[in-house]
């Protein structure tokens, strides 16, 4: 049984933000989207920095009903010191398709993944974030992920996590593992 | 494409932690099942105290092949002050629930929600959670969440982030949303 949110019951949407040095933020963001489409709701994932569609959620993605998802970036890290023309376009396409998920309203949550950290790399601006922000249609949930969440980001949201790291095995040698870590 | 793990390939599995007083304790732990699940892993989720199915990640894990999900809880908050025989036995068999789904190898990550609160409640106990967690066989990742960790519990996972909540809505009166807080 699914459920579609009329006129009545939409509440206005709130602008969250997942950021902090921990784990959880895309995964949180991947749990929210899973949870909306299970109450009936429209779900639209862009993915920032994200070349690879080797990530066990990208694979699951395809095959949920009423869930998009865009990724947009190289393949390749991107450099924060000398980040190239094309991590700049790309991030700029990320944020014009993110402006369009919200604008045609077809979607009831819309998840910008890793956006804070191209604002912090300075491919986007922050800016262009809080217009996004400000454009979006009332009723619209707009979550924002990645660590390093600009201040100005943090001061216009309405709800903010930080994924704190409390203890960390990487830090002693395990490697990041296929179907856990991405 | 799918991607079963062979035993080559396999890897310890890690004990996560997910706690603190923010949100997406749950959410991160549903999103890792959809990431586990796009690999082809198997998954079971094991749920204390939470008697409802109305969550929207409750809906769509039915729709999720290779997901197994196990609901325990009466449908009412349990009084941290005055828990009922009936929490106390619902607790026990979400725990022996989590056990089989260990011994059994069926699964690559058991996650066991809400358990730190079930334990903070002093529903079961921690001696009763580390023996779990000692009998697991080697290669299944095992997943607590849940606020309240006890010290022991975090002592004993290999992984731990704090959910620290940074600024929330309903403070100022928003209230909880169908299809985005559950």
């Amino acid at each position: 049984m699914t459920w579609t949110p009329d006129e009545g019951e939409r509440q206005r949407g709130l602008v969250q933000v997942y950021t902090g040095n921990g784990k959880g933020k895309t995964t949180a963001a991947f749990g929210l989207a899973l949870r909306a489409l299970g109450q009936g709701l429209r779900v639209c994932i862009v993915q920032f920095m994200k070349g690879s569609a080797t990530y066990g959620e990208t694979r699951m993605s395809g095959r949920l009903e009423g869930m998009s998802l865009f990724q947009f970036g190289r393949t390749d890290f991107v450099d924060p010191r000398n980040p190239l023309p094309a991590d700049f376009e790309e991030a700029r396409k990320a944020l014009l398709k993110g402006r369009e998920a919200l604008a045609g309203s077809s979607y009831d949550l819309v998840i910008l993944d890793e956006v804070n950290v191209a604002l912090h790399f300075k491919l986007i601006s922050v800016e262009e974030v809080l217009s996004l922000i400000e454009a979006r249609p009332e009723a619209a949930e707009l979550v924002l992920t990645g660590r390093y969440a600009p201040a100005e980001i943090i001061e216009r949201a309405d709800l903010v996590t930080e994924m704190k790291e409390l203890k960390h095995p990487f830090h002693c040698g395990v490697d990041a593992r296929r179907g856990i870590e991405y």
